[in-house]
């Protein structure tokens, strides 16, 4: 007997520019159009908590240290799973997350002055340990992907040592799990991308590993 | 040679309607009359950022999970210290504090469904670890303490069964550290327990441990 879950929980990850809502949106029409219930999110900002934070944090003034930022997307982070993704998850949806826990880990740890280890524990203690069935980072190199789209917020401000950190840091985490983990380029066509990643999960759906809820077509 | 550090920080903790105010001012007030320089803080709330997750946490409508509640707190730390206790200790001032870590601790942690032990991990790492030099728990019984201020917010709201736990949660967080914690009864005549507050502070000014700027009478 295989055991299986409820619903099935798929993130993108990657640097601005490299292609992660064209393809979330892409993943997620394919899914629908198969009979799945697809919920799409994103963080930081999709509660009403979750928007507070997204605001003080990349778009205003007020002074943020380090700590108190990685805290403050934690606080996004622990929000939207009880609020978004574990009711989508338990009412047997794929849900579909615009950045998660890699974010922070790559972002604030990787990317600054803390401890990975530490900023690890505390956005994982945040979402109580919900491990994606599915990462798909999109890599594109730092140039490509900070020049697509620049200086919106105070992380598209800082500096290419910093992006090239936040790009090893991913690319590390998806090495040390490759059967969580699908690394694709962002830079290849944008048709062949789509079939790489719904190629990817139509494997997991054909693993029965997963309870969802399906209209017939 | 004494090893000294520079400033001194003093935190005054207990249920609401244990004193803490009244006891915290008239510290400040005889420290000041003594030549040091001090500044009087408190959390939740003290910086731009507190104030919006006091805002958040305390008085608003939207839904806040526990984790993400702690969380709010931990952020609210960590600007804190960064903005505010660490600066005055470093000008060699006395930082009084009404509530710290402890309370997070007691309240999230003690009082609520989480584990005491991450929660203390989180609080503390959000102050990068900085200890308070005197931790003055102000102890009531809790009809005393809650029956004399009732209802302003949610913490307030909660059960008796609620402030037990963590009224006995910081009573244990003293008993741990003797040296470092002073417990009073926040019902004994208020000149009497001025008079302990003001007789330890002394013996650690006395201790000639601290690096504290004084100006002459």
């Amino acid at each position: 007997m295989t055991a299986t879950t409820d619903g099935l929980f798929i993130v993108f990850e990657g640097g601005d520019g490299a292609g992660k809502s064209t393809q979330s949106a892409r993943l997620a029409q394919y899914l629908t159009s198969q009979g799945y219930a697809v919920r799409t999110t994103f963080e930081p900002g999709d509660t009403s908590v979750g928007a507070t934070v997204r605001q003080i944090v990349l778009h205003s003034d007020v002074p943020v240290s380090p700590r108190a930022e990685t805290l403050l997307y934690a606080v996004d982070k622990a929000q939207h799973v009880e609020d978004v993704i574990k009711p989508a998850l338990e009412a047997q949806m794929v849900v579909i997350c615009d950045r998660y826990v890699d974010s922070t880990i790559a972002y604030q740890g990787a990317g600054r002055v803390l401890s990975i280890d530490q900023v690890s524990r505390i956005a994982w203690w945040a979402v109580a340990d919900l491990v994606p069935d599915l990462t798909v980072l999109m890599d594109v190199s730092v140039e490509e992907g900070v020049g697509s789209k620049r200086g919106h917020d105070r992380i598209e401000a800082s500096g290419a040592d910093f992006h090239e950190r936040v790009r090893g840091h991913l690319l590390a985490l998806a090495a040390a799990a490759p059967d969580r983990y699908l690394v694709v380029n962002g830079r290849a066509p944008k048709d062949e991308v789509t079939r790489l990643i719904c190629d990817r999960v139509d494997q997991i759906l054909d693993s029965g590993a997963h309870q969802l809820s399906r209209h017939s077509r």
